[in-house]
């Protein structure tokens, strides 16, 4: 049996806060969650989840809402616009507090780096980092764990390449630490303004090996799987900074011509034209299959930190 | 028995699309939902439905929400305001190809005409139009469809009037689609600039009688029917447009006077001044009992694009 | 077993429509509804609640979705921002004979006084008043009533502290009503310019013994209960005068330094600086459980309307 993990009323803040053993296994329970996503359950019948969303979100919101729904369980909630208490100016530590008493289990978006942190600091009921400032995305760093595994048959052994806004995208900064946990051979893809940042890499690159580059073209033929990411305009500072990165890397059909036959591309989505339209039907693409993938993984989390893994 | 009908896994586009035949079976099933909608029901246990509302609705919105969960199904979605991947760029081929994976129907609304269409296209998941630009609202026009025949006992035979903005409103484009499947007589009221567009009549007069006219008082005696519509400020392209017809239409107790004594008076709702609240208490009065048709009329065409009518 | 309590389909407008033998009742269902707010239930199966939010809320809104949730019900409704048929002109008494016909049961929070009392007398389904105007917010009085009770024992026999904006503040005006039925020393702490509204003392001050005054520090000492406002600075017609009374009141260490040993402190939530950080880990501090009792009194409230109190 091995020693049993504890997921019981954890919280989800950061993918650092977890070992390859723990990820395996929340991968592991997301799978057998694909059944479940198809036909429905009870599981969570009874319990809610409220989402509190401080930042825009359709995608994160509403597939936390739809896993929790097909558990059986409820959900309450904002989105951006209608944050009544905080135009009031209540702290964020006063609003968890209170929701923690309507809600059993949390999931907050949030423009500040380390609210979700501070949130589970308060909170009595588990918190689940739903994406806060440009740091953290560990939901989605784990949809993007298991659909490589699904897709490749394994996570070990691969090459991959992370494509784009490396500096600013919460997304790929939570994946490459996840990776790191993998032996793999990392490539990081971006404009010389774009790198990931120093204080990420000396961490990764402790534990795994990692080539940075400019040239899409030269890396494409190498690698099993290819991150691409949307530079984020909401990020940046400076919007000519933006002007001067936009639209810097284009997949097409031409960018894959040599690539593996094999090769999986993925991309959290949103997406400007990262990746052509082109690129849709191809059998490399799957990135929308993604999205299936985030239900089947927030259901596993949702199932853990509730305590209700049978 | 006959041919079977089939609306498994269907889209609901356009009013168009459907036979008289089909629009009858959905009014069939329609019926058949009244005690389920006063009792609740079981039959969409586990469903979801996602409402993406990229355009202010309450009644639509909130109407297939109700239909949902009288069914026992649950809902996703969101409105106007917190489009958050449609501020980051999002087009709306990729927003369905996430949102299918999340839910088992989709009920869309949006500003630009052929955006349903569109969907329809991309999607997995049935997509039902809650109405798109100025051309298509045809789950308003089967609930209309449906409230004219339960008040009259059928739809055949009636001398209808269509009062208002015939031009810029979709809901009455779609209903005179709809009603010329049917045995009426059209009246089609409206000041000159808002005539309904000549690409309409010509399909619509090739079917029934249509009578084209700007005087109302001399209309209504005539009719079984009077159907108001608001006249819609926001989609004018010019306000002084809109200033110089706004308010031309009021119908009061003055303007029934001479109304055939079981004349029904329906709107879409919401209105303006097109009615005068002094009508609301009249028998003629059916404009509030249209809201609950449309749960009913709902509630059938869920069920049966998820194949869930017995 | 004396006069049954009527409380199928009545409406919750305002504070002052319930007897004390009233108030007592439903503080009873409550107490009943607190296992079941910790298990779940299915007395509301297949109701819906309607949330209809003009004005923001957060705290009130997902209580009551919470509380309906808890109770196996579901729910539909807007917040602010989405306010559609309101953008297109709707009045309030047509959007509630438009909704009754989605919903079980209506929550309606709103800027102008009257708007719920209008609303309940056009709609044939339960209004519930969730904060209208200056003037009431009849379920938050409840719960701190609740509140009162469960932390003390009783009410009869109190001396209370009402603290702040006594003037705008609709929630304690609502407090103050109800606490007029109970056998209460009632303390008025506010500054000049936001001292209870005359006709509003006039009232209580016919029931209850009332000290109206400035200085907390002295009144602190003698008090039970303290239950401290926000200055809202929405409701101040003139900018200039919430400047000079903002953060007149602050309530930390200090200033419970000579309080009765069992002192209780209440705030309704938000708070911005009324009360300071370091009170909030002493045993006086009851404000963060006043949001669980919240629930519990709203599904008190939701099962009595909806005559499903067994």
């Amino acid at each position: 049996m091995g020693v049993a993990l504890q997921f019981d009323n954890r919280d989800i803040i950061s993918i650092k806060d977890f070992s390859r053993k723990e990820i395996n296994y929340i991968l592991e329970i997301s799978k057998t969650m694909e059944p479940l996503a198809y036909e429905g359950s009870n599981t969570l019948r009874g319990k809610i989840l409220a989402t509190l969303f401080f930042e825009p979100s359709t995608r994160t919101r509403l597939s936390f809402e739809a896993a929790m729904q097909k558990l059986g369980g409820s959900t309450i909630g904002f989105a951006e616009s209608e944050i009544a208490s905080v135009k009031k100016g209540e702290n964020l530590a006063d609003t968890i507090r209170t929701v923690e008493n309507y809600a059993d289990v949390i999931v907050l978006r949030h423009p500040l780096e380390g609210a979700a942190r501070l949130a589970a600091e308060f909170s009595k009921v588990p918190i689940i980092n739903g994406g806060t400032g440009a740091e953290e995305h560990p939901t989605q760093a784990l949809l993007d764990l298991y659909t490589i595994q699904k897709e490749k048959g394994r996570i070990d052994g691969l090459k991959i390449a992370l494509v784009g806004d490396l500096r600013y995208g919460r997304t790929v900064r939570s994946l490459a630490f996840a990776l790191s946990l993998y032996n793999v051979k990392l490539f990081l893809v971006s404009p010389e303004t774009l790198r990931m940042r120093r204080e990420v890499l000396n961490t990764i690159c402790e534990k795994i090996s990692v080539i940075e580059g400019e040239d899409l073209e030269e890396i494409v033929p190498q690698v099993d799987v290819l991150y691409a990411t949307r530079i984020q305009k909401e990020r940046f500072p400076d919007p000519a900074e933006y002007a001067k990165v936009k639209g810097v890397y284009k997949i097409d059909k031409n960018t894959i011509s040599n690539a593996k036959e094999d090769l999986v591309i993925l991309h959290p989505l949103p997406r400007l034209d990262e990746i052509s339209a082109e690129i849709d039907a191809t059998p490399q693409a799957r990135y929308f299959q993604q999205a299936w993938n985030g239900i089947v993984v927030r259901m596993a989390l949702l199932s853990l930190v509730l305590g209700c893994v049978v």
